[in-house]
Order: C-alpha cells, then structure tokens, then sequence
C-alpha cells in the first residue's frame, strides 16, 4: 500500500460493472475505497447510471477493462466519462486494463473500421482526460489517443513467475510475428532464446501456424501472447510446438478471457503445464482452466495512479521500454 | 415506390443487424437494393464490421434502431458510421428508427447522464452528417445533435388508423404530462377530448398515476404514448381507468418493444382491445401481445430519404408541426 | 451571506449591464464586491468592453440574464467571457439568471433555429465553462450545453411564499402542458389539484386557451408559468377561468419581464389579487403591475456559487428534482 | 447583370433586415431574386426567423452587414446561419458588406476582446463555411477568419470617381498612420501625394489630429478613411487641415453610416465640397449630410458570388493588392 | 496512362519542392499537367509560397514526400494545404510518398513524442481531408489519421522485379522483428522462406543485430526494409549473414535516402549485388550506390487518384492486404 | 532577478535550440535552471526529442525563437509542445521571442497563405496554451491566437537607450507606412518628431523608398523597424536620407537577424553610426556588424513569467499601449 498523501484527499475511483475486485485493488493500494456508484438497465435495455458521491473538483479515476460482454461495459464507460465531465470533476481518468479494441489497429481489409482509433475518439467525446491501460495489441495504439495515455506492462510479473523456475534448456515461443517483440523483450529478460511462430489466421477463431523460426526440439517453450480469447491459437500452436519435438509448454497471456470452450480446449493439451495470466480480466470459477496460475496486477495500477496523483514519472512502468 | 431519378444513382443503403427488414422496406420504396455488408463478433465479443460494397463517393445511408441488445447495436452503428467516413463517403445518414436514449433527456438527479446528448455526440464523432429518426422521447432531443436532423413522426399512420373506427365517447389519453402535447395533437386531428394522467414512477417498471385529469367515465380510451418496454405504464394506467368508469381501451404507442413479460402483462388485460405500433421496432413473433396491430412506416423513411436526396423540403413529415 | 471560505480568495464576479443589483445580492451573499468594468457603445454601435480587474488565475463568474434590449446583453457577455478567457482566468462561469433563449428549444416549424442550442454553443465559443442557470423553458435545455451546467429553480421560494396563504380549495394552474410538470410539482408541494390549461398559440402575443384539463369552479386559482412577458397568456387564461367559475386569481412566473402594455393589461384584471414573481429580470418601478410581489432569489445563486467553488454538491438546489 | 448560367440555378439568397436594397442588388446582378423570409421579435424580445423556401442542398448566400442596431443584426445573421446549416444547406455564405467590429483588431489596453476575432468564430460556430466582406479595418482581420473569405475593396468605385475630377494640386490624407496605406493606395492609383494625419484618441468620439505629414498648404484634399460613425474625426482634421492652409476638402470612406449627430456637424463645414461613400450601409434620408454622394458597390459583390459559384478566380476583386 | 474522365477536369496537382519528378509521373498518368507555383524562402527565411492557378471548387492533390531538408519540406506542405483551405478548393488531398516521421510511431521512451501523430493532425489543421501515402514504417500509422488514408504499398513492383531472378535457395530477411510481417509477405508471394534478425538499435545510426532467426547458411539473401537512410542497418545485417555463410545478398527498401556516406558504406560491401528501391526518395546522382535499381511507383499514385476521383475502390492497391 | 515564490517551484523552463542564451536569462531572473533536454535528428533528418525531465504536472515554459533555420526550429517548438501535452503536463506555454511568421498576416497576392496564422493555429495543435511574444509585425497577429497571448515590447529598452543620448534636431523616421505607429510612439516618448517612407517592394530583397513624408533635413536620424533580415530596406532607406540632407543614422530594430550578406551591406554605409537591436535573436560573432549594440531583453521575458505563474497582470509590459 502507497503512503497515503494529501493529494490523495481528492481522488475519488469509481468501477463499472466489468472487474469490480480489480478496481477494489487498486483503491485498497491507493488506501481509499471504492466510491459507491449504481448501474443498471432501464426496462427499454439504455444503461442507466448515477455515480454516488459528488465528484465536484475531484480527480475521478473510472476502472473498467472492455471484457465480455464487451458493449455494455464500453458504454458503461463512456456514461461514467459524461456524468464526471458534466458534474465539475477536475480531471477525469479512465483506467482500462485491458483494452481489447486494440487489436482492430490496422486496416487490413478494405471497408473494415480501425476501431481501436474510434473507440479512443469516443472516450475522448465522452470526457476522458488521460488514459491508463496494460498492453495493447500494439504499442502504436498508445498513439490513437489524443490525450495522455500510460501504456503499462505485466512484464515485471511475469519475469518474476519464471525466474522462479528453472530456465535451462527453455525458449520463449511467439504466435506469431506481430507479437514478437514483447516475446523477444520476455527472453531477454529471461536470458533464453527466441523463436516466432508464422501464424496464418483462417478465420477469427481459426488460424493455421505456418513454420515456426528458430529452435524448439528438446526445448522447453513459453509461449507468450497478450490475450487468449478461445484458446484457439495456443491450442494450434502448442500441438505444432509439440510434433517439432517440444518437451513441455508453458502458456503466458497478459489477458486471459477463456471465452467459450477454452477451458475444454485448453485442459485437453497436457503438454501445457501451466496458464500464466494476470487479473485484468475477471474469470469465472468455472471457465478457469484447470492449470491456471493468475499474477497480480492491481498494485501497478495503484503505483501508476499515486504516481499521476503526486506529479511523479510513470516512465518506468511502462510498456516498450528500452531493455536496459 | 419512389419515382427512381439519377440522384438515387449514387445512394447506398446499409443495415445494421438490429432491424433489417425495416431497412428493406426503406430501400425498396427508393428501388434499389440493401448493400450488401457482414456483421460478426471477434472471438473477445469486439464488434467486427465489413461493408460489402465501395462507398467512395456515395451517399450513405446506415440504418439502425437502437433496440436491445441496445449496446450492441449502437455500437454497431458507430463502427458503420466510422467506416463510411473513413471510405470516403460523400454524404453520410445515419436513420435511426428508435432513438431509445432520447428517453435520457433530462437531469432529473444528481450525476446522472443525459445520455441522450451523449450519443448523438458520439454519433457525430464516428462520422454521422446527418440524422432521420422518428418520435425521439421529447421535441428538444433534436436541438442535441450538432448536425442536420429530420425528427419525423408516425402521426399520420395513426390517425389514418382510428380515422377508420366509430370515435364517439373517445377519449385520447397520456399517461403522463410529458407525452401529452403529442396526444394532444393526436386528439386534436381526431376531434376528440383529451384527458392526461399523473404518472408518478417509484421505480423504473413500476410507476403510480397519482389521477386523471379529464373526464374518462364512460368513454372509450386510446392511450397514447411513445415507447411500450416492458407494459408497466399501459398497465397501470389502463386498471385505473377501467376503475374510474373507462369502457374499453386502445392502446397506441410508436415504438412497441414488448420486453420481458409484456405479452403476458397485456394479454391479461381484457378490457385492452387492440394494442396498435408501428414497425420501427422488431417484434419476435411470440413476444407479440394478441391484439397487436402493427402499422408500417417504411415508406415515410424511404419518402424523407428521396426528398434529402433530391434536395425537396421534408418539412411537412416533421413531427411536432403546428396544428392546421 | 455565507461562511468565507479561502477558496473564496480567488473569486472574482463581474456583472454586465443587464441586472447589477442582483449580481450584487450574489456577491454580498458571499461576502465580496462586484469587480469594477466599463461597458460601453463605441460611436458606430459595437459593444466596448473593460473587465477594471485582472482575472490571471482568478475564477470568473460572469452575471448577466438575457433580458431586453436582448441581443445587446447576449454581446455583452459573450465580449465578457472572451476577455476571460483570453486574459488568463483560471475557470470561467457565465451566470445567465434568466436564458430567454431557452424558449427556442424545439423545431416547431420549418427551417427555424433551435436558438437555444446555438446561444449556448456561442457561449462556449466565447469562453463559458460552466453556467448556472434558472428555471430555462424546459429540462431538456440543460443538454443543449457542452459543458457542466446548474440548472436552478426558484420552487422553494413560491413554495414558502404560498405555504403563508390560506390554500383550501386552491388549483394550481398551468396555461399549457409545456409547463404542467413544474406547476404539478407546485401543486404537490403545496398539497393542491392540478389543473391544466390547453393553450394554442395563434401568434407569439395572441393565444387561446381552447380548454382546461381539471376543476377549477369555485376555486381560488394560482396559474404557474416559467416566464410572463407582454402578459397575453395570463389575461386570456385568467379571464377563461372566471368564466369557468374560479374565485380568484394568483398568478406566479419565475421571470417576469412585464414587457410592453403588460401593467396596463394585468393591472386592468380585478380577479388577479396579486402577481408574484422573482428578481431574475430587473423591472423598471413604472413597468411593475400594481400587486407585484417580487421574491429574491440572489441567495440561491450565492450559495451555488459557494458550492461550485467549495467543491460541494449543489444537486438539492436544483430544478426538476424528484418530489420527496 | 451577370450571363445566367446552371450553377446559378442552385443559388439562393436571404437578406437579413440590416439592408435589403444593397442585397437584392446583388440579386439582380445575379438575375434572381431574394428569397423571402420573416424577421420578426418574440414578445420577450428574442429574435424569431424563418427562412421562406427550401434550402436543402443549395447554395446559400446571407447578406447583412454589421451596422446599427449592430447587436440585433448580429444576432439576426448567426440564426440565418444556424437555420441553413441545420437544414442541410450545400454551402453556406456570409456576406458582409461591413464587418464593422473589424476595428476591434488589436489589444490596445488590458482586459478587453479582440472582439473582430471572437465575431469571426462566431460566425462559425454558427455555421458560416464562406465570409465575402468589403474594407475590413485592417488587412489582417482577414486572418481572423478559420475559413475562406474573400477581403474586397471599393477602391475601382472611388478611383473611377475621382478621375472624373481636377486633380492638379491634389493630395490624399489618411486622418491616421493606421488607414494610411490604403489612402497611399488611392494616391497612387490618383497619381497625386500623400499626407498623413497624426491622430490621437482622446476617447471614443473625441481624437486629437497631432500634425501632418505632408505637404497640405494651398491644396485641394481628398481625406480618406475606411469608415465615418459620427463624423468626429473628420471635422477635426478638415478643420486642421483648412487652418494648415487646404483649400477646400472632399471626404472619401467606405462605410458611411452617419450617427448622432453627425450630418449636422459635417453639414456645418464648409470646406468640405463632397462627402464620398458607397452603399454597404443603409443611411435614412434624413440623416445623410447635403453633400453625399453615394457610390454602388452592388456589383462588385455580386460579380464575386458569380465567380465563387462558377469557381472562377477572384483575386482581381481584392483588397490590398499590390498595386501595379 | 488512364482513359481521360469528365471527372478529372477538375482536377489539380501542385508539387511541392521536394520531388517534382514523381508529381509529374502522377500527373502524365492522369493525362494532366502540374499546376504552376512559385516556392521561395523570405529573406528570414520564412517559407513563401504562391499557387499559380486558381484551386477554387477544384479537388487539389498536394505532392509532397518527407524528405530531407524534412522540416522545410513539412512546412512547405502545410502552407500548400493552407492556401488550398482558405482558396475554397473544393476537396484536399496530400500525397506523401514517404511520410518518414511514421517512424516515430511509439513511445519506447518517457517524455519523447509520437511525432507520426502530431504531423498527422498538423497536416488536418493546415486543411488536408484526404490522405495517400505509400509503406508508412507501421500499419497502424493509417489509424494517427482522423481523416480516410490510402495506404499504398510497392508490394507489387518488388514482386514483378524479384520473379525475373532465379529464386532457388533464396531467403527473404527482415533486418528486425517490426519490419518482419512486410518481408513475410514478400516471401509468400516469392515463395521463399523467411528469417528474421533480431536488430538491436544502440543509437540512432548504430545497430547491433543479435541474431538471426531461421536458414540462411548457403542461402542467397534478399533484405528487405522499408526505409534505409544512412545505411548503418543494412552494413551491420549483410556483414552478419556473410558471416553466416549467406552467399549473397539483393538488399530491397521501399524508401531508399541514402544520407550521408551511405553510398560509400554500402558501395564497399561486395556481398551486396543489388540494392532495389523505388522513387518515392529523389536521389542525386552522386549519391546513388553503384548497383541501385530504382522501380517506378509513379503509376501506382497516379492510379489510386484516378480511382478517387471516379469514386472505383481502391483497396487492391493497400498495404497489409490479406495474402491470397 | 525575481522574488522566488512558492508558485515557482512548479515552473520548469525548457529551451529549444534556437536561443539557449536568452532561455538561460529568464530561468535566471527566476532563480532557476534550464531543465535539460536532448534534441538530435534521427538518420532521416527527422526532429528527434527527448524531455530530460518529468513535466507531470509541471507548469512548462518553452523557449524558442523562430529564427534560421526556420522550419526545424519551428519543428522542435512543435514537438516540444506536443511532448509536454502527453506527458501530463498541467500548463503549457510557449515562449517565442521573435515570431518571424508574423510578416505573413494577409493576402496582399492571391493564393498565398496567412501563414501567421497557420503557424498560430499548429502551436495550438500540438499543445500550446499560451503564448508570450515580443514585438510580432503587426499588433492584429495577436488575434491570430485562439489562446491567450502576451504581446511584449521593447520599447521600454529602446527608450532608455536613447534618452542618454542627445536628441536634439533628432527625427524617428519609419522605413514603411506599416510600422509607423511603433515609431511614432517611439518617437513620442522621445519627444522627437516622426517621418515615414513610402517603401515599395520590388522583390523580397529589393525595395524602393518612393518618398519620405516628415522633414529630415540636417537632422540626426534614427530609423525604427521590427526585424532586419538582410538589411536592404535599412541600405536603401539610409541612402535616401542621406541623399534628403540627413546628417547621421542611428538604426534600431527588435529583431536583429544580420542574415546572408547584411554585415557587409551595413558596414559600408558611413553614415550608419550604431545598429541597435534586442537579443531576442542570436547573432553569431562574425555575422554582427561593426556598430552592434545589443540591449537585453530577457528580464522582461522572465518577469512576465514570474506574474503570470503569481497570478499578476502584465498589462504594463504590452506591446501598444496608448501612450500616456
């Protein structure tokens, strides 16, 4: 928990539906609580919302990651953004922790919507003021925003998981090439190998791993993506991995949806000694895979915020830093 | 249909999934056919959009009402609107049948969103230049939208359908104040009385009409109103009628909904002879009350698009027009 | 006059040509003066403009209700708010007691101005960050502003004002259904029916009251409107309802402008036994009808002003509050 | 008259009640007519306008100069905008024969506005896309404009009528350095010298003429200046000038709108032989001064809405061209 | 050359001073010659620049790559965008054959700037509406822009070059894993595989490639970037695969600079047989590496705005098109 | 040097690389340092910018002349800015000793740019806030400024450099009509007479002085102007007077650029006995002419921060101020 400080008196955090014990971390860090707020549908299905306590000349500070079902918590969202912008907030924070329309960041098909830029257009029309986010799809995604944005990793946490293991003979494995480089930043880390599947998406939820660059056979491999929603590419992935003569997989997402029959999918492979995820999305009991190991991820949240709060840098807790 | 001129050579129209065979209706009245476009969800639930047809240069017409799943479909609509502008598309409409947030009007507590105002915001910053909707909750909704809108209304569907029925002893009734200029109208172009009920809401299914203002004993009753979610209103209006002496009821609003336990709620009510909307909402089959009796005002729409089209004034389809 | 607060340091309020003593009643409400400013006419009829006081990192509030000569005073404060802006004020609020604009809230005709939406878009233009307002046309008006907005009433004075009277057998009045929410909102408060007028409007100074919704027979009669300027509704709806029976007659409206005949006109009704209005619009002593009650409503702005700066919750004072 | 070509079919032009004869000039140079429209006060005092024909995808001119009462003309031309842009007007263009808060161009004092800038977003917030103007005070108010806008001279009218004259011993004084360079413009194009006022501003209607550059002894004078309110200044320096020696005086501006007092003061000078204007102001018989002698500019606005409409070059009509 | 069309008559194409040659390529395709304008420097070195034609109700296309002196061929740009905005052209289109500052599309540093952002909303403030650039340094570059983009790919032209060779035991390499989604793409279409090094910047013009993932041992080379400057990257790489036992190597770049002594850097290295780029960079001669091959991508611009202008699709021309 | 208040412990100053010495007099007469900073072009010629310390919720100052080369320095002002704004900054303010674009504030040609506006309105993009400016070319560029700008002069400087002289039979003589009012107010806090030449610009180097209006004759001379480039007009001007009977020069500009040839230019000229400029432009040693006297302005840039950051006017230090 952060030293508590006088310009933390204003800050007041309000949590959608979407991740509620999340958000509760995060204040619990910060030594505040959640401030009450009421969400609900109106019989004609509108969102209906009234936050609970005045946010006159406050620094409002609004948590929901876009997680299933996706809509509704989007705009959740944005209703929260307009009733701090239009009660006299002094400034207004939308902490998304995961951010899932990153991954419609390029135009790859003619006629298709860049939606990661809309969606930030939207937050910034509904009243965000600044933006704290973990991982998105891309780090080019930071720059869709017009407004200041802290793009933050899980990348301390996982390197802390896997030091605790033993590394010899390990390598860490990416889908694909769009993901590289935060694999190739986790080797380093980790001092391992790197080796980059060439996935080919068939469809959304069907992709075909081409080749795989680099070594695998006799290893054992860390797979390491940023979201899995159905599992789908890690499945396809670890039984590629696997008839290459890979030893065992570990499976490492920053965000872990397990939507579907991921949890069947993903039980079914017993090469996969363990999912590492982290909690920046919330996962029922029984969607949970049966090897989940879940990381933490609140405090740097709450690090982030103390820090915006007290005028101190963020740099370090940022995504795509560097490797020192 | 529509008389085709060359200025409809270069409008396309596309549907959301919301209401597709309303949109047909629209296009067919101008002759030409829905473009073509594909709908899905992304494996994480992220809307996924594609539209099926070059819009360079074209004038767009996207066609939405916002009914449940009501996030979902705004969503949709802005991603529509996100890529027509992102095409290039010379002119972009965004015809919304229902515009269920115009219900959000107002700040009647604290912190609350008028959401109303929210979304045609956001509308704009997707890319719509352009709004046609029918019968949003009150008139001022218009003076929301930054951009050109048509608010039209299904008036004349309405009293073309009564002028068909025996009038004598008839009575138009609001249920509340705020509806009561639009019954008004209606009463007014029927030659008959108006009475107005108090309507208290406790909750937001469950509301008390405190009385009557108008003489209702007696007298057959069309209830007028807006918007049917879930029936509570229509309910409790129409047993506080029957018990003042009321002798049977019609019961009209434009955007019929139907959720939740409506049907039964109003099949229950015998003294409810016919329940007439109009199609700007689709209805499955087995959530239609009995009586329902749906009016069609697909043409309208198809009517006001030609006229923006061809540049014709489309004044005298506007709702809340001066009384002749 | 309130508790002076440090925050109150910084507060600096400038009032335009249009209403100072109530800008006063404001300023002695919270313990300071009115900053000194010369407003004047340059020889070819533009507006000349000196705030006498810097504004560098001050919070400006800006008092002017829009009464006449109208356009003039609207200059003034859009002059005013730019040379705040423009000069370094820390946080700029527009005080408009009376926005007479909100009455162009709808589009009732073709190709007319919803000119409440565009005098507020003007408003932010120049520099307005915030308005307070009283009792505008309708609710709805308050989403016409892109910015944060108190929207006030002036309920409890009317209400303590007829609580002293004697109010068996009382109806309160609304001329047309536009305004029946906040004259039912009276009547609640004060225990009494509801009667509502149905107003139609031949011209802007010529309606006719076709009929009234409710009893009025043998009652003493207090008709409630939002605004009275030449005085044409009253006299009309006020000589309908003697006809109708009704004792007596008093008439209360927030702003009352008495504009024109409209002393000679009032003064000329003898059931009218008194005429009770609030000091939003200042009137000339030779304007004022005989029985002119004027109840002050300086210290509701004061006290929303504290609040804004005290970073309280001003929510109770506003309009169109659920009945408790 | 202008040739009738097919994009004039598209055109349509709405005077506002500032100067309807200057406005169906530019008409009738166009060979059509204005379009009628009603301009009328509400009781309250608030402007009521209502475009009298369609003007869905036209193109839409509004002509109204900025003279007195300058604040209800104003007001007037920001609602003509906002009524075109809000009923799907093609393009939108403000005429405006005189701008006249373009002499509110600099910040010469503290704590006042800039008021030529902050009109000129106005005019856009309120939907003007084009502005055509004549002799606004200086050049650069042209670059207070965030759209195009054409900056035209009646330099051609007042050289065409000069030319008829003697002009031996001629000089062309500017009453200050700030009008000078277009005074210098005229001298050129006259082929005679120039002299330069040295004003100095005691207050709004009262100027000091310091000394003159130049020689002025024993010559004839043509004083030049953009804009005559209530003739205080021109008094002042024919007076100077006529005790310097001048010979006798012939008054030259563009804008002459003659308030107060002014004919009388002018009328009282005998030395002045003429006072030249043009007709972008209105001036009521009674106010204009015996020797007037009024110079039509009609055209020159009306040959460049042709050019805008055919998309021919207008550069040849502009202010401040260097001279050839 | 494309069919001559109604449509292009009102077409314009100025270029700036950076790369002449390409605009008239552009233009010779559309049929159509340059439009004339003076560029010059005023003697403080301010940009002065005067288009020789009329633009109004013109679509204009500004040609203009972001080549070095960058900064004064920025500027250039922006001016050329603001004279087209405030002429009246009717639409703006910039086209940038290398937007170079796409490289600075992330922030993998505290307190550096998303420069691809900023030079994107630079260019819409200065008035661009559309935009067509070819191979910016990442796909989601497209999404910095709040405006519709065409982002061109020479995917096409390498292809028809590279198919001419011999292409057994071939590799495609990508020098870095950012780059390597490009290269991949490449290698389909040759059907060769792929490796990727694993380059790591020590400063802007040092790298140090890590090492290399997949075959090259034996292989024939093709490098593949999209941009090289001074060469530094390129050295680094083909010094390392030779060493690798790479036999030789065709180095391939969308944009090639060479800045500097690339030209004699990458001269003096004999594994190098080729260096493939296309002319979106003018290049003097006498700084051109001894086997430079340089494709002409001219018609690829010239057809996309023919295409724009017809209002046809231009999606076949993307970048990052699904492999078919 | 300032008072340090606690105010300034939140100021950082941060310096482009235009003018590090003057930067450095104003966090001097504040009693701080220069933050560092790291400004560098990457390979491509592209700006590249590093902030060397946290400005989270810092007010910022950045410095930056617009003086050769023109277009970088502009660009590193621009990217500062914008890195500022992302980074969380609490208040932004650029600080622009020499505002060179301020020479393009009309269109005296057509199709031309007023690029001081353009450039005003890219420093509003990319994060400005505020401005602080001395002496731009005319005082109607500060209505280019949608923010809030100071407008400074040296007047103050220049005065007190010449009142130690002798003044007698001393003339201030402004090169052109549009500078004339800086000179007339010099020369009425001289208590000298003014003269004024009738410059024409032939080319942008090359200008002819048609006449001078004001006796010169035996007089001692001292010709004011806002910037010396190349120094033509002064050479031009110079001759011309001394042509006129002028017996000897003083020249006096704020911004001294001594551009290409000027010190020879100006040395040649004997009559010329000092050339007396500010040092808001940084002259290198070889590049100043013989008779340079350089008079310091930064204490009057560091003191319009101390009050501003105090929240103090800073009317007094404006730029035209009516003399008193």
């Amino acid at each position: 928990m952060a030293q508590k400080s006088p310009a933390l008196e204003n800050v007041t955090i309000f949590s959608g539906s979407a991740h509620k014990k999340l958000a509760k971390q995060m204040a619990a860090y910060l030594g505040i609580e959640l401030s009450p707020i009421s969400i609900k549908k109106f019989s004609n299905d509108n969102i209906e919302i009234q936050l609970g306590e005045s946010v006159r000349r406050k620094d409002v500070y609004i948590v929901q990651p876009l997680v299933p079902p996706t809509s509704d918590h989007l705009m959740e969202l944005l209703v929260m953004l307009d009733i701090a912008r239009m009660s006299g907030a002094k400034s207004i924070h939308a902490v998304i922790p995961h951010y899932s329309y990153g991954r419609s960041d390029k135009k790859d098909a003619p006629r298709i919507s860049i939606t990661a830029r809309l969606v930030a257009d939207m937050l910034v029309t509904a009243g965000a003021q600044h933006i704290i986010a973990m991982t998105m799809h891309s780090p080019q995604v930071h720059g869709f925003f017009s407004i200041p944005a802290e793009h933050l990793t899980a990348h301390s946490v996982f390197v802390k998981h896997y030091r605790q293991q033993d590394l010899r003979d390990t390598v860490v494995v990416s889908p694909d090439i769009g993901n590289a480089k935060r694999a190739s930043k986790l080797a380093n880390a980790l001092e391992v190998p790197l080796a980059i599947g060439q996935k080919q998406r068939i469809s959304d939820d069907n992709v075909n791993i081409g080749s795989v660059l680099g070594e695998v056979q006799d290893k054992r491999i860390i797979i390491f993506d940023d979201e899995i929603a159905t599992g789908g590419t890690i499945v396809e992935l670890a039984q590629r991995l696997y008839s290459a003569g890979a030893r065992e997989v570990s499976v490492a997402c920053t965000h872990g949806l397990f939507l579907k029959n991921a949890k069947k999918r993903l039980d079914a492979i017993d090469q996969i000694t363990e999912i590492v995820t982290t909690n920046t999305v919330p996962v029922r009991k029984k969607k949970r895979p049966n090897n989940l190991v879940t990381l933490e991820v609140g405090h740097i949240f709450g690090e982030v915020i103390r820090r915006t709060i007290e005028g101190e840098s963020v740099g370090e807790l940022f995504e795509f830093w560097p490797d020192s």
